[in-house]
């Protein structure tokens, strides 16, 4: 990580307009920033993201690793975000091989109309399985719960975001982001475990979005054991945290929650 | 429409999957389901959409609408969804021209980890002008909030979904659809008013999810005259509706409600 040359650029995440409410009030209140920021991978352009543009070099970081087209961050030379032009550059120590290739696979075959990377993610899945030694206490899930209810979010300001955070199995809070996109809190978390050196083994990932099968299937890449959620969970996110081992948690709200799978690694101490 | 051949594909929406709750209550629930889509124009490969796998048709269509692939109904001669193959294969009357092109552009520029259609389309906004002269009664805003509310929802049983719903101008219901990607939705919509022969002028349009930048932009590419979201609203939907003279009204909850653009469309006839 020593050598890796990285920026630090910050933008706005919140802006203020004036609407007018219901009883002809006029107000001023905050909405999050959308921002266009290209991701560029050795000087080719990757993709658009739209951001709120919270952790950009996190996210840019977390995007190549979530799509699989960086293996480590030790792979990485530079990563150097410019909000003045909207644009994140990765340079990579050695050449990506078949970049070309890769990416025409990936976004053909997953498009946009909801999954970042589904398609061929769906089919190497098999690859990915969960270790299943590590357990996580009630207790520990209300404090999570407690925590993020607790957290002074820019959603209670701005609303229109996702949260994502990373938790130790004590429920300590590590990473708290958000972003317009679920898509995009997930990555930025991706990002910061890179960039920190942590691994997703024993961590507690947290959303306050539904699981869909690319969540999930994020959660599994970046190793990750016990994924939390204040939302539901569709039947391929269900299907893919079975088939991973992977211990789902949904509808999870005050004291109550449902477990979807893994529950053997539950431990209820706190049973009503 | 009359020469149209189209399919009438269905596939089971919701799933049941068993869960344990807090209390290690065993206990059935139902999930909604999350269904791979290839969409083929001309036998081309276009992308996968992950669908809940309501109105594949009306999405398809929709689809190739709102990335201004085809321009009219009258051009598409065939829509036909197979969901044993998983596949929805357009076919058109003529050729279209560049498609090739026309898609690289696209996917390449707008990418996935949020929009399925920004990049070119923030570009052409300009094109896009709101007709002025209709206006819509806060009491029309009241009935809608309150058919959706009492409207039998898929999400009611299932969660982890988005609706997006049509209503004229008194607040009359003409279209109600559910899908886990509020994309696909809006989508569903768009094809629904091109099979039906239904323009956007005087329409209101209702969703559940976000504003963000992409949703308005589909919204004016619809020619939608008002929208109204239960949630807030991002910078760059607040400037896409501003720029074409959209009626947005966000945080639409219960009798609250806050107008973003386009005040002057509303008659405020249940002041409290």
């Amino acid at each position: 990580m020593s050598n890796l040359i990285i920026s630090h650029a910050e933008v706005p995440l919140i802006t203020t307009v004036e609407v007018m409410d219901e009883n002809l009030r006029s107000m001023q209140i905050q909405i999050p920033a959308e921002t266009q920021l290209a991701l560029y991978l050795n000087g080719q352009k990757l993709v658009t993201l739209m951001t709120m543009g919270g952790h950009p070099e996190a996210l840019a970081i977390g995007y190549l690793r979530n799509q699989r087209l960086i293996g480590s961050i030790g792979e990485i030379a530079s990563v150097q975000v410019d909000w003045g032009r909207g644009v994140a550059s990765v340079v990579t120590q050695s050449a990506v091989e078949d970049i070309e290739q890769r990416i025409e696979n990936k976004i053909i075959a997953t498009g946009c109309a909801l999954g970042t990377m589904l398609g061929s993610g769906i089919d190497e899945i098999g690859e990915v399985i969960v270790p299943s030694n590590v357990l996580l206490e009630q207790l520990a899930i209300y404090r999570i719960v407690e925590t993020v209810r607790a957290y002074p979010s820019m959603y209670k300001q701005a609303r229109a975001m996702h949260a994502c955070a990373l938790f130790s199995l004590q429920g300590e809070l590590i990473y708290f982001v958000e972003d317009i996109s679920r898509h995009n809190a997930v990555d930025q978390i991706a990002g910061k475990m890179w960039l920190d050196g942590r691994s997703g083994e024993s961590m507690v990932f947290y959303t306050t979005a539904r699981l869909t099968s690319e969540m999930v299937l994020k959660g599994a890449q970046m190793g990750i054991t016990f994924m939390i959620s204040r939302s539901g969970i569709t039947e391929m996110g269900f299907s893919i945290a079975t088939q991973v081992g992977l211990t789902l948690i949904g509808r999870c709200k005050g004291r109550q929650f449902l477990i979807f799978s893994g529950k053997e690694r539950i431990v209820f101490n706190a049973v009503a």
